[in-house]
């Protein structure tokens, strides 16, 4: 049985194709420009299905995922997107049960998916010196039910994490090159590192830091989702898109005296236009 | 403490980054070309070092994260890529507990992503009509210790599948849109779907059938994945990157009744060449 | 010398990056709402520099190019994006003394490209239906002083071009296809043929209509121009792109008995996931 | 009448999609490992058709485009790519009668559009110090029949180019930044300016530099081709693509007094992730 319980996050999504998040509770009322709903018009009932403010407006109520939580995140600054949310989630190596360091929280659109891949065991430590921020992450947290899986702490990590032995780290700063020492202390042997930064310029600081910190294993990578009109007989591409979220950098944490062995090399076979310095 | 220990899945990579994912046990050998490696000077110890062949080849040895496992699996037919995985995973709202269906298995590359989502409580059941994949898929999810977590199924859909109430479904068939009726009566109400395919036209075929098969936010996605040549003074993409892996499609089921109200309708708006038709 | 002279089209370019193209007349006067620009202070002097409205308003005039030229394009419809023009003329092996043949016309923006190219000795021979758009890609061309080289032509093509051996036909209609006879008997032999259409299922049409009418080295691209912000020391792309401007498709009209032999073979190597159907 | 004559370069593709170019000529003979071909036999014949080896061995026969000749390029390193070069000609306005300052000519791909743009009546003046680079242009050229529109000067540009008041310059150089005061010199007041250079890290050097020498409109883009497999029932993009050709960089030269009031300023709207510093 999957009905709607109290205590459930429900997506409502208008007929303008709006999309609101509402958390159930007995006799709540949600208040909308077109009308009221009641909550107890949707508990003990199936989700996916129409439902109608008391003036008739239908609203389309779902289940939401991992992705329309992101989506919905109330923020002050940009989110982590979710395709790179998920892909770091997988490139960290982050499911039940493991321990994740994170700096800064932000609004906690990386903690979200983080907490949900390593609920119920794991944890999550996330780091965040504004107080403004931390306060915003917990608030979207705790709507999204995930707050018991993540330990929030307000202070920068210039003095380094208090965890050790953690599987990953993620830095999402905006010099993520000067805390690569916290971020070594923090990590068990081995351990996966990850970051996110806008510019080239910043991806060639945090490489050059990488491999002066003994990282090995170090990618640099985009990506970039493209989205279809769903048409049937005239299936296309949307007319824009977004064209850049972040670079992403990732590594592992190995002893620092084997670290200069595993260094990239250049293949430098089948190499196009200006490869040749 | 997180030393090595029997029964864990180490990657190994050479010195001309050639990777290797053996599994530990007391008293193992590995052989190789390079030389043997006794896999009891790696339990006990930390990963993240180098290690040696009795005859001196280098090792780098390191924990494998499901993206290296997906990489490295034994495969006979293309696996679905690593970066489609995990957003696939996030899409279909996979965390602890929940229950997935998948058709087919392949060689379970996605299986495995999902599996590691959802355990240690819930369950991927996959179904794989050609009993030779099931078997490959079957030693893969052994390998990475995951077949704890899935209930593999040699059969095809064409009857049904035996769940239902299930949180999503996951189609990588040829022609996803002749088992709809059967993805419908095993998801539950607003339950999650997903499928991918190579070719647009297959595309068109499943967007026209899920619209007249009752499900609803409809999405076709692709992801590219650019990787970049990790060198600090000469940052630049790599020469060559794989164009294509697949179309995603997304979608929720929702009542027969009232999925018509909410079919994709085009904004038009700042609409570039050729849309004008 | 290349001051600037009665005649010339001139690009002025506000402070806030708007961008607007006048022609050079002696006494003439360009108003604007930032004030008045006298055209005999910029006849006789260089460009590339600052010149200011009565009032003081500072504007860049600058040399516009065939690129600014399409992007200035008074247009009621979409046109197709500089990029993709540049890349058809070379495609369609426009140069000096060439003869296109062109359908429909539409605001002239590839019409503007293919008489660039082909001029002074060459001609392009464009076909419009509709009154309205001729009359604007009149107006287009003559204002980019390219109308010289080029014949518009107030009809649709259905009963065929009235050139004969043209060097490249290049079709912007909505159902190409059904015009591929027209587009044969107006090519030489050999003849370069293009494209361009906004959905995938137009391009399945039209490559399937192409190998029947004895085309070959059908080829099928897109070109997607990723813009950065030119900042030095914070280089990265922008927010946001042009996601999708037109599938391109190009092919080579031969000898209808020779045609068969030489269709697209699907190599079959290195394929990702899917590809195996 | 557009038959093949004495003179003409011939593109011949063999059956397994191999091509070649030759030049033909009276009584010439084109020697295969698939036998002989006579030019004779396409002499006064129609080209876009199949001709045969003394043996029987099939070649389609097309006229070769600009991109042809630029892919069938003798190099000895990378060259532009076809995409790119149809790109610069258009955003350097290169048209019939243009004159066009180019350095370093490397294997002459670029030259070799540059040359076709500005014929009959242009000139493009191409820059090359390593005299095996230069060897090898001028037999590209030679082949291409386009050495007439061009001048090739053996030497670097250290001293600046002989050529003032140029339309536009193009540098193909590992360190452009090094040679904005002799692209200056060489270019008339508000000219085009282009160049093409693999890394990041090159591109912030030549952003900060054309500021610093007066540049404005300075914009930075990259051309992602993709491929498709063009099979109507099957319609998919290839499954690897060229993922990297270069950075492109533009700008105008204006009066140096000017310039600073143009500067590129970032409208901050709508920013993604990170983009807060």
């Amino acid at each position: 049985m999957s009905n709607a319980q109290a205590g459930d996050l429900v997506l409502l999504i208008s007929d303008d194709r709006k999309r609101f998040l509402i958390r159930l509770q007995h006799e709540g009322e949600w208040h909308t420009h077109r009308g009221l709903l009641r909550h107890d018009d949707l508990i003990g009932q199936p989700l996916g299905r129409t439902v109608r403010t008391q003036i008739g407006h239908p609203f389309l109520a779902l289940e939401p995922s991992t992705h329309d939580l992101i989506q919905q995140l109330r923020r002050v600054t940009q989110i982590i997107f979710p395709k790179d949310a998920a892909y770091i989630v997988m490139r960290l190596n982050c499911y039940p049960g493991r321990r994740v360091v994170e700096a800064g929280t932000g609004s906690g659109g990386l903690t979200l998916a983080l907490a949900r891949a390593v609920m119920p065991g794991g944890r999550v430590y996330s780091y965040e010196e504004q107080p403004r921020m931390l306060d915003l992450a917990r608030r979207n947290l705790q709507r999204a039910a995930l707050l018991d899986y993540v330990e929030l702490k307000g202070r920068d990590i210039a003095e380094g994490f208090d965890e050790q032995d953690a599987d990953a780290c993620f830095l999402d700063l905006r010099e993520p090159w000067r805390y690569l020492a916290q971020a070594r202390a923090a990590l068990k042997p081995g351990g996966f590192f990850g970051s996110i930064l806008p510019t080239a310029n910043q991806v060639s600081e945090l490489v050059a830091a990488l491999e002066q910190h003994g990282f090995v294993e170090i990618e640099v990578e985009e990506l970039l989702l493209r989205p279809y009109k769903p048409i049937a007989e005239r299936l296309r591409p949307t007319d824009r898109m977004v064209a850049h979220t972040g670079y992403l950098v990732f590594a592992r944490a190995v002893a620092v005296e084997d670290a200069a062995a595993w260094r990239y090399r250049d293949p430098k076979h089948g190499v196009p236009k200006g490869s040749e310095e």
